[in-house]
Order: structure tokens, then sequence, then C-alpha cells
């Protein structure tokens, strides 16, 4: 194997596509199946087209552009991808730039002498930010057969639209079975969406796994009383029964070593009145572990503690399961791979978790899958001001480009 | 003196005119200077001039019956009362026992050979409970000077109206300058709208101070991120460090021996999403005690901590003063006074504090004052549910009659 790469990608087309695709939709956004979608995929299969490829698009509209060699046709795809859909009011950088750098990849390996031994195509999976048409991650889901297509389609929107309806009408509901081509292996370069990198100033992100995420509805009640006439001891504060498991939690995430993060981002209090103690206190949690039985210990020390509390505090507590993913292991080899190609270029990197889902998590059940982050300024993402620097940019395009010429050559 | 005493109120009439007085207003409720307060108030001053009392109305509404002897003109009256406004959906014990069993102890008194040596005298304040118009216990506060009658007439309420031309159309705009009568002594019977008497089965509380009370917003900014991609470390949660705040003002007042009560009764996180860590939590922190020195002490810890918070969890907190009143402490003769014709009639009591805020606590400025207690079943007030035993009604009187016997006797 080889992990020193001369070729270079081209910068200038890279970093304008980024801009002009960026710049479709109103402030950037382009939720799933909406006109500005179909302005943004219209773009990117042009784009396709220009470079030869074989635009395929699949029934839940998930678009592929794939480079076909003369003698490689009977063999599994390299893919690379992402999504391009977005959120509201978005950055430019969250899926498009795993998009278009897996299209440049192909553009530069076409203009050099590379003759890859498999075909590598690029491929924008429908509705990844999940804003419009529930759940996100939809068009890979239903690609790897986590979700069927007809009852995708049946998706009814936030706006009461129905997404297969939707499809049609803007041109992208395709005919291709989703899960028709079976990757050799798959790959996302994203942006970081978080902060690890930049505070470090290390470019290259090889990430090794993806968190699981357990989401619970805590409900507490206790007893609603005169905060002035209510000695401390005949107390029943659903308020500060919630307290206690907000600074439990973070106990917990401190004493993990950074494997599990905690949030509680949702709170409110009943009947929230200066001088009446809380009788009600509602509130969620959020909790994240890149490995499945250390979040199922993490969950156990939430139930038991609620246990706990729910004695000392004289309290009731129910909990419900809002959202439940199991955490996702990438491909050992081609994590390795990252890392290798990357010091090749001279690039530090780093092994990571990705906090956030990505296609790629979905991707692991049918083929081998990685991901490849590049710095968050300031870890900003799903906003306006989400920002990669270009040099990044290009070293996270490298990296990919590197990836694959090992995957795909000799 | 003589604290054992053979003299029995009437109990039929007490009990039947709580009840009478208390099915006024839809739900029970009598807002300052509505119909509802005007019927309630027609009752009392036909009662009080039953019972031949001189009745005067001073010009923030408050009403007066006042029973003078032949020979005691020109001494300082003993004034008993309370309240006869209410909340809304309000109970039928706060405020109106104590005016009631006031005027019962002057219909008892005539109805025995007792020959007051002053005065004896009952009042309704106007608007204790400050629903319609702020501030509460307005009307004790207008009459012992901490507030201008001109000022307090022109309160605007909730409902647009103005508290001087509502008086004027129920009839209760008053001529006499609050503060006309300046009394000898000032004494409240009141149900204790808290826990402690009925937890405890003691049927008298010998009230010997009312907490001062702190109220303050506390506003903490930290940084809204990624639930997933943010790493511990690097968060600044302001959920967090509210938390921290509510566990830590619970830690204080567990220190405190039941000195301190503290309550976190409201909150607000922003942008208050499932997987957003909050970069804003805003609460409010009611504080009371009953000395003034160590509510000082109470709220420099926290300012302290919110300090210390600041720098450890990397947050911005501002807190801003709601509302402020000092601690009173009541006569302690009379306190005295009230804890002996208890034992004189067998009836067990405990010393103190009070958690709420009452007329006595303005009384306090003008003349010796205190209060007598009475249980609530379990604690409950300000709703339809409050509640006190017969029996406890009836002793409550007894032992003001009792203390009136003592200060308007030889």
């Amino acid at each position: 194997m080889e992990f020193t790469n001369k070729v270079s990608i081209n910068t200038e087309r890279l970093l304008n596509r980024i801009k002009e695709l960026g710049g479709i939709g109103m402030k950037g956004t382009r939720l799933a199946a909406s006109d500005a979608d179909k302005e943004g995929r219209d773009k990117l299969v042009n784009w396709m087209r220009e470079a030869g490829l074989d635009v395929e698009i699949d029934r839940i509209g998930n678009v592929f552009g794939i480079w076909y060699g003369t003698k490689n046709k009977n063999e599994a795809p390299i893919l690379l991808g992402s999504h391009i859909d977005t959120v509201i009011n978005a950055g430019r950088y969250d899926g498009c730039y795993g998009v278009l750098s897996g299209l440049e990849v192909i553009n530069t390996l076409q203009e050099t002498s590379f003759v890859p031994n498999r075909p590598i195509a690029v491929v924008a999976f429908t509705n990844e930010e999940g804003v419009r048409y529930q759940p996100d991650m939809m068009g890979s889901l239903v690609y790897v057969g986590g979700l069927s297509v007809d009852d995708a389609l049946k998706t009814v929107g936030t706006d009461n639209t129905i997404l297969g309806q939707e499809l049609e009408r803007i041109g992208y509901a395709g005919t291709k079975e989703p899960g028709f081509l079976k990757p050799h292996a798959y790959i996302e370069l994203h942006i970081e969406q978080g902060p690890i990198l930049d505070k470090m100033g290390i470019p290259i992100g090889a990430v090794e796994n993806l968190q699981g995420i357990s989401w619970q509805r805590i409900t507490i009640e206790g007893s609603a009383n005169h905060a002035g006439t209510t000695p401390t001891h005949m107390r029943r504060d659903a308020g500060l029964a919630a307290a206690r498991v907000i600074t439990k939690l973070r106990e917990r995430a401190n004493a993990s070593c950074e494997r599990t993060v905690a949030t509680v981002g949702t709170i409110e209090f009943k009947p929230n009145a200066v001088n009446v103690i809380p009788s009600n206190a509602t509130f969620t949690v959020d909790l994240r572990n890149p490995n499945e039985q250390e979040l199922q210990e993490e969950e156990q020390e939430l139930a038991n503690y609620l246990k706990e509390l729910s004695a000392s505090e004289e309290v009731y507590i129910k909990s419900e399961q809002l959202v439940r993913f199991s955490p996702v292991t990438f491909d050992k080899t081609i994590v390795k791979l990252v890392e290798q190609v990357a010091s090749g270029r001279g690039l530090p990197s780093i092994r990571m978790t990705s906090g956030a889902g990505h296609d790629a998590e979905m991707m692991t059940s049918i083929c081998p899958a990685a991901m490849i982050f590049v710095p968050s300024i300031d870890g900003i993402s799903h906003n306006p001001k989400e920002c990669t620097k270009d040099t990044d940019l290009v070293s996270g395009a490298h990296v990919l480009l590197d990836v694959v010429m090992n995957l795909a050559g000799k």
C-alpha cells in the first residue's frame, strides 16, 4: 500500500461547488424534497453528468453518481457520500462537504491516470436531517432495509405534505430499489460539528465509532406547598429532586473519562410560582456513550439513582424512553487507513467518536464503513456561522482521495 | 394575672359566622373592593352594629368595630383583627377567622360581667391578599404610614380598575385618616397555613416572629452546544449551574436547623431542546429566615456561591432582588401571655415563626403586636380544601379571649 500521495484535488473546484450549493435556498435552507432541495439536487446531478457518471435515483430519492471503469463493472463499488438536505438556517458544510468531496475525488481520479479496480460512486442520501419528515437519516435507513420504502414514502411532514408525493413533484422519485448497489466500502467525510479537533488544532479525525444515544423523559411528582410555611424536612420538592438528577448525571459523566456525555436540555416546573414548592418537574435526559454495555450501565445507574431519590425525597418518579440507538463501531481497517494516509500527507490525526448521527451509521449494517472528520470552528454547526477553514476542507478531501486510491488500487 | 379562665365563647355563633362569610362570593372568592368584598363587609358591619360597636371606616377602607366602655374612652384600645378579602378560589378561614374571632371575643365579653379597662376593637384590613391590587397587606401598610393613602388609592388593579374608585363604588371609602386609632396592642389570630401544628398535633402556636423574605431572580448564561459532540470538559452548561444552586440552597437550609427555608419555585432553560446544552437558565430563589442577620448571611452565602460557580462552570451569573422584607419580632410579653393562657386552658402550645406575611407584621411598627396560630390540616391554604377542625377554631378563640381579658383586665 502507498500512504504517501502526490495527487492533489482541484481546490478551487471543490470550494466553489461548496459555495454554489450552499447558496441555494433561502438562508441556505433546503429541507428534504422541497423546491430548494430540488434545485440543489439538479445542480449535483448536473455536475455528476458533466463527469460522465451514471446517475441513478432510487425509490426513496437517494441520488447516486457511479463511475464505472471499463474492466470493473462486476466489482462492488467504493461508495462516498453524505447528504445535501439541510436544517433550517443551515451552514453550508454539514453533509454537502462529504458529497462534493466524493465527487471531487472522482473528478481528480478521472484527471489522473488512476485506474480503479472497482467502481467509485458518490451518493447524496435523502432527508438525513429529519426536519420536515421523521425519522432522520431516512434515505440511508431505507437503503439498508431498516425501514420499508413504502412506509417511508407515506411519511407525513410537519407541513402536512407526503414525502412520496413531494419526491414525485420535484422529480426525484426514482425507480431503483434501495439497496441496489452493494458497496465494498462506504466512507463519509464530514465536518465534526463539535469542538474537539478545533480546540486541539488537529486537522483530521479518524472516526472509529459513533455514540449510542438514549433519550428519556423524566417526570417527578412531589407536593406543592407554601415556600414560607413548609419546614424543610416536610418538603417533597420535585424541583430539588430534578436538580439532584442533573448534578448526578454530571458526576457520572465526569467519572467516565469523557466516555459518557449527559445533557439535561429541557425542564419545566409546575406550578412554576416563586413562592410555591414545585409539585412537578419534567425534564429530558440525553445520554451518549460509544459502547453499548457502558451505555446500558449508565441507563441502569440512572434508574438506580431515581429509585434512591424517590425514597429519599419522597417523590414519585416516572421515566419514558424517547429515543434509543445502539452505538456503532466503524471498520477497523478503514479507520487505520485514514490515520495512515493522513500521516502520509503530514496531517496530524486523532481517533475519535462521533457524537452526532450520520448516514455512515446506517451503512455499517451492509458494508464496512468509516468516517473522516475535519474541524468545525468553535464546534458550531446547524447554524449559518458553521465554518471550516479552506485548508482543512482540502486536507479532508485529500485524505478521502488517498483512502479511495488505497481501497481501489492494485 | 389570671391564666385560668372559665368563660366560654359562643361556639355556634362563631362557626356559623365563619360559614356564612365564607359562603359569600363565587367559590368563596372575594377580591379586595369587589362586589363580593362589599357583600362580606356589609355582613361584618351588620354584626358589628348588632353588638353595638362604633363602626368606623378609614380612607383606605379598613373597617373598625370599637367597643367603648363607659369609663375607658381615653385609653388606647386593644385591637384584634385580620382581613376578610381573599385570593381566587379561597378557603374560608384565612383572615376571616381572625376578624370573626375578634368580634366573638367582644360579643362574649359583653355577655359576661367583664368590664375592660380600655376599649376593645376589631378590624378588617383592606386588601391583605394583594391579588387585585399590589402590594399585599395594603390596608395595614397604609394604616401604619408605610404607604401614603393617596398613592394607595391610585393603585391600578389587574382588571385596570382604580382602588379608590372601587372603594367609593362599594361604599367603603371612609373618612377617618388611617392611623386614627393608636392601639395599646394588636393581636391577630390566624390559621397557620403550614403543616407544623397539624403534624405535631399541637393546637396553639405562640407566634414569636415572622420570617424575613428575600426573593431573587438569577440568570445564568453559558453556551448552547450539541449534546452529543461537545465533550464534558468543554461545556458551559447553564442548566447544570442552576441545578448546583438548587442543591446548594437545600444544603444551606439543612445546615440551618430549620431556621432558613429556601425554595426555587420557577425555572426556564433556553433553548430548551433535548439535544442542546442549555445556554441560559433563569430561576427564582425564595429565601426566608426569622433573623435579619441570618437572612443577610444566607444572601451573602448565595452571592459567594454564585461567584464560585461562575468561575468553575465558566458561566455568567446575574442576580436581581425582586422582594425584600426584614424579619419581624413580635412582642415578647404578649407571646409569653399566649403560652400562659393556652396552658391555663390545658392547651399545648409551641413557639413558632410565621412563614407567611400578615397584617400583624405591619402593626409592629406602631404598637406591641403578636399572633396566635391554630393548625391547618395538611398545611393546605389558599385553596378551597383549607380546613381547621372546629375544636381547634374554638381553642384559638379562647386563647384570644383570655389574652384580651388579661390585657384589658385590672
